[in-house]
Order: C-alpha cells, then structure tokens, then sequence
C-alpha cells in the first residue's frame, strides 16, 4: 500500500501521510492484490454477511482486505455503515423506460448518506496514526459524517464554513453530533489552504475529499452490490457528479473487482450532473483537456451544487476505464424524479434523484437501451432536505409533475369516497 | 393463530380478521409455539443473517415463525427493516451511571423509526386480504411508516389528521412518501372512530396501534436484541411509554422467547413516560386499576404527547410478567440525555431519549443498581426533529447543559487555536 500522485506519478510510503503531492497534485492509494486469493476472499466475505456485532459486520470492513488491510483491528470503527438495501421497483423502471434498475440506497447508512462509507476509513486511519482532532471544510452530508464518527470514537471534530450564506439547517445535524462549527470570514478556498497549512502545527487530521483512504472506503459500495447480485453487475452504474469522489471511488472499485477476477466485465459508468453546476459534463462533452470550474454554480440539488470538483481528474480515468458518458439534467427533471422514487417508498435527497432523471433521459436518447440494466446510486436520505419537499409538494408549480398537496376535507363518508 | 380479547377473553378466527372485540376490548394475536422445535429455528435465525436479497434478510421476517407462520411468501413485503446497530457506548454509560448499556438504534430502520418493525406486517396482512387501500390517524413516526409500506407495494395509504395545529414540517416526510393526507375538521377519537366505522364500506385497512399485527412485528425488536447478545438478555430493557404498543411488544416478545427456552431468565421492564403526558407512570405508581387520560398532554418529546394511550392494559401485563416498573422525567431531562446521545455519535429523536434519562433517575434513586446492565430502545432517528436541535444548540437556555452554539472566528492560527 502506497500513495501515488496522479499527475506526477511520484510514489510515497503509507507512512509518510500526507494529503497531497509536492508537486500539488492529488493522491491515490495503490494497493497490491497481486497475492490475494480470490476464491478465498469471496468465501471470507460470504462469511462476514452474518456477522453483527463486529467490526466486521460493517458492510465497509466486510472487504477489509480491499480497503486497508494494513490497519489493526483495534483501530477499526464502525456504526453499522453500508448493509444498505439495493432494491428493484417496477414503478421506477417505468418512468425512466428501461428494463431493470436497481436502486443501491446509500441513505440508509448512520447518517443519511453515502459520506459514511468512505468517512468511517479515514477517521479509523487517523484514530490509528493517534490523532484525536478531525476536521473539514463542509456544510453538507460531509460534515454531518465525519461529527458523527468523531463522536464515536471520542474525538473532536472541527468544521469549517463561510459565514456568508450559512444555512442554520444545514449544520443542525452537524452540530448535534458534537462537532465545533467554526463559521470563519472568507470563502471555502481558503478554508482548506488553512487547513492544508496548518493542521500539522494544530493537529487535526484532514477529512476532505482529498483524503485518499475516503476514496478507498467507498469502494465498497460497488462491492456490496456485486456481491449482493452475486458478482454479475448490470449494464449501466449511473452516479451523481458533485465533488466527483464518488465517480473516482466507484471506477477504482471496479477496477479492483475485475483485477481480482470477481466479474468478468467491467459495466460502463454514467455521471449525472446537474444543469447550474455541470462543468464536468461541459468538459466531457466537448472534448476538453481542462475543467472549467463554474464560477456560479446554482442548483436546487445542494449536494451536487459545486463548481470545482477537485476529483475530476480520477472520475476522468473512470470514464476512460469504463467506455464511460456524462449527462446534465434540469432542477425540474431532477425534482420530477425525485418524487416518483420518493413515492414508490424508497426516497432519497435531490442529488440522488439525478441518477434516475439522467439515465431517463439517456434512454430517451439512446445512448443507453431500453433493454439494457442499470445501477443509480442513492446517495441521500429524504429527511436531508426537507425544505425541498415542502416547496414541492405545498407550493406546488406547474413544473411540480407529481405535487402532493395536503387535502381538506370533512369527515363523512360521501366527501372521504371520493378522494 | 387466532385472535384474543384482552377484556373478556372471546378469541376469534384470524380469517374472521378485525380490529376490535365486540364487548370493545383490544384484540391480540395468539399463536401456538407448542409444536417448534426451539433448537431448528434457533440455527434457521442465524442462517438467515447473511441473507441479503430475500425478505428474510429483513430483521423482522428473519423470526417469520414466531410473527406471522401462516403468511404466504408471496405477501411478504420488506424493506431492508430491522438490522439495526446495538451499540456500548462508554459515554452514555458514565452519564447514567451504570456498568453497562446497550442502545438499540431503532433510528436506522427505513422511515427512521421503530414504527416499520411492526409497519410491515400489518402492511403485508392487509395486501393477503386483498387490500390495497391503507390508512392511519397520526401525524408522526406512524404515518411515515404507512405511506413508505403502500407506497412500496403500489398500494395508496390515506393519512387523516385533525386540521387544528396541524404541523406540516411533521407530515413532510408522509407526503413525499405518497400518502394522501386529509386534514378533517374533528378530533383524533373522531377520526378513529370515522375509520372503524366506515373502513370496511370504504376497503380501507386500519394500520393504528390497535391492528395487533403491529405488536406482532414489534416483537422483533426485542428478538433482535437477544439474537445479537447469543441469546443472554441484559437485567433491564428500558423503553419510552407514549402509545405504549412498544411497551406490550417488548412484553409478548420476551414471554415467546421464555416460553420457547431461547432465554432462560425475563429481564425487567422499565417504562419511561415524560412527566407532562405520564397517565400510565401515574396509574402503576399509584396503584390505581384505570388509567386516568391526561386531557392536555404536554411535553417537547412529540411521539410521547399521548394522553390516553390505547395500549395500557397490554403495557401493563408486561409489567406484570416482568416485574416490571415505571418512570417519568422532565423535558429537560429527556432534552439534556439526549444531546449526550447525539454527542456520542449515536443520534436519536427525544422520545428515545427519555430511556437515558428514565435510567439515569432510576440509578439515582436506586430502583436499579449501578452494577446491574439495560437495553434502551431508541426508537426514532435524530433528523425527525431538528426544530428541537435548532432551540437546544442554537437558542440554548441555562437548562441546556450541553448546548453547542455555532462559534464565530476568523481564520488565523492564533483564533483556531485557542477553540
Ligand atoms: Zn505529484
Ligand atoms: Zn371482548
């Protein structure tokens, strides 16, 4: 286990952490799996499903040997992440067209979203190199995960936000967990170049998207459907395109599963952003070597509403591995979708409706084919953004499809028939 | 399997199923567990944990046999329920007080509650019937939990509600869920009384606490608890008193552990009520023989706001087969609990939290001894309230011990530091 800078391709040992190359580039973890056993590891993860109260329980530690082999048992935390139901639903198929989908739904995690994957690894690595103080710079479901873990585990936690535009709400869950919300005066940029240059001196472990072992604990997330679909995955893996973590995760999971020989076929990835914040896609789409960032991102999906994902380069190598697509979508088209996977019982925050409003349309395109299958990744709880409902279903537009508005009505039998 | 009036003893045939005796007593369920082989389903429950793609993989359908035997695969809804983190943390420990407690996240179900353990059977009796119309009087955990098991089964639910201070942030998650939700001009009892009436001209199914498959699912909460402990049952299982259907589970599930010889010994029962809404603490302590409705209910902990709860002669059998005792605690004693809950990086609703600080009472007042170990139930997830979080951290008066108010800095290591 090394970390590799992917644009200078300079390698360094595990032991000299560090969140980021001299030469400014992002790291990745380069595993060797040249001498695992595959045959026994899938045995040894069979195993583990029945497992509850170990670590090894975890659906993230169930593939331990994947993630972080080197880290001891003693350093491993856990609250029951991953494990989340993966369901199939006739009602969603038919709105998007398409003959199957499964709906991997990651909001059933400890925290409401999928952060608490790859969070539970990077909080265990700085447990083990004896850090006690954990920070980031967030207001989203980041945050909310890494309070949640530090708690756990009897350490600080440290979060830092603009004051401008601070949305109370948003931290709520965030504070709750215990953690110390510094509402600091500057921009976000600024926030994590203090944090790059002065955690050592202050002792805090970095636990941005930056942070390589974050990659290597959402990579259990493709394992976890391959394994529950017993290492025959679909056609399609559509995901959500905000910081792009997830993407970069998610390719490299791939990888290592078809490297181990777990799946003879590697499926093709398609990342979803939203219209207002979609500079990836731009960069896709028309062939361009650099990311633009959006200067002014702006979507109703506040997780995917970022302008300068710094993974873009490692969600590129995952389009590339993967004969991969990009698509945009609308507020609405997200919103819409939203609603029907929210009404067929599953539920989900807007920026995992994404997944579903951009394989429609992909469908509706024909880039991807009606009889073929796909995964979308939920990637939040309802309960995120409960604002969002509100608008949609009380103050109803006429962009609101399926608006579900409180009824008034009498209490006789005549009124109550007819609804 | 047959059902029993607890009033006047009638039993019924399941086939001939309904909601109420004719003498008006609440009906259970009764089954006949003379004819299982206790050491087969023992190895039967623990094979099926590593299920995952199967409604056996559910923490409820898991126990089939001891819940509903007769229902029909095919029936069987799920939705990833139960399964839910049981977890030792040495800081709730210190805060009451006592050697050991394990809290039983209920939280992590689907719709973030305790509701959907007993929500999916009901759901899955009614579809066996032929029914695809449910309903509910209630504006909390228990109509989100029936709009999210319709929904699933492409069924409609239909939530009725009284339209004086009706909160809609409450029924948010019920309507995206696709409940239709009818605000009626009346009173709760009214539009019970509206559903038992007419629900069979209408073809709705009833899913309130009286539907006593809701118990029978419940059950498996505390089968959970005791599959994951190797079957050995800490002293005290501690648990929140609103609609008291919790509290007669808990109690049915302990006698079918016992009277199966899955455990060799009942731990006692502790019901924690909050002191403005305790018509059962008050009944048990004054050894009174009818509970006495608490006509204006009143405490911040909304799932306990129940004056007259259906259940408490259920509730109060359990207390008799288990010894078993009552408790009531202020607001700021469930508000100041559950901060330490959150703090841990557990999380909880305030309901839940009134198990800590029902435990923490009892320790002082030496009803229970320090060296003795309980089970709280945490029975709903921390981001049904945030209206809560916001006054305790951010509005935080003397009583909130453990408030944690946004800190405002600015960016330099000699503020950051001194935090
Ligand atoms: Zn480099
Ligand atoms: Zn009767």
């Amino acid at each position: 286990m090394q970390l590799h800078c992917i644009d200078c391709d300079s390698r360094y040992s595990i032991s000299d952490f560090k969140y980021a190359c001299s030469c400014g580039g992002l790291l990745e973890i380069e595993q060797d799996f040249k001498f695992l056993d595959s045959e026994y590891l899938k045995r040894k993860f069979e195993q583990r499903l029945s497992d509850r109260m170990t670590p090894y329980a975890s659906g993230v530690w169930r593939y331990k040997e994947l993630i972080f082999p080197e880290l001891e048992d003693r350093f491993l935390i856990t609250k029951n992440e991953g494990n989340t139901g993966l369901y199939d639903i006739e009602r969603v198929n038919q709105y998007v067209g398409i003959k199957k989908i499964w709906l991997k739904s990651q909001s059933e995690n400890p925290s409401g979203s999928f952060k608490d994957n790859g969070m539970v690894v990077a909080v265990s690595h700085g447990k083990s190199l004896g850090l006690d103080k954990f920070t980031c710079t967030s207001t989203g479901n980041t945050s909310s995960s890494l309070a949640m873990y530090s708690s756990l585990t009897n350490s600080q936690s440290y979060v830092f936000v603009p004051d401008k535009n601070i949305s109370l709400n948003k931290v709520l869950q965030t504070i709750s967990y215990g953690a110390k919300v510094i509402a600091f005066e500057g921009t976000y940029d600024q926030g994590i170049d203090f944090l790059e240059k002065y955690s050592g001196e202050l002792g805090l472990y970095i636990c941005n998207s930056i942070n390589p072992f974050r990659i290597e604990g959402q990579k259990s997330i493709i394992y976890e459907i391959a394994q529950y679909l017993r290492w025959e995955l679909p056609d399609w893996i559509v995901v959500p395109g905000g910081a792009l973590s997830n993407v970069s995760a998610l390719g490299k999971g791939l990888g290592d599963l078809y490297e181990l020989g777990f799946i003879n076929r590697l499926p093709r990835v398609a990342v979803v952003q939203a219209e207002g914040a979609s500079p990836f896609h731009q960069m896709i789409s028309k062939n361009k070597n650099e990311l633009q960032p959006e200067l002014q991102p702006k979507t109703v999906a506040s997780a995917l509403n970022i302008g300068n994902p710094p993974s873009w380069k490692k969600a590129r190598n995952t389009l590339n591995a993967t004969n991969g697509i990009t698509v945009s979508v609308t507020d609405d088209e997200i919103l819409n979708a939203k609603a029907v996977i929210d009404q067929s019982g599953i539920g989900c925050e807007p920026a995992s409706a994404s997944t579903v409003a951009g394989l429609k349309k992909l469908c509706e395109s024909g880039q991807i084919h009606r009889d073929e299958t796909a995964v979308c990744i939920l990637t939040g709880n309802l309960l995120k953004d409960t604002e969002v409902l509100r608008q949609y279903h009380l103050e109803c537009t006429e962009n609101s499809l399926f608006a579900n508005p409180l009824i008034k009505s009498k209490l006789n039998i005549e009124s109550i028939k007819h609804l």
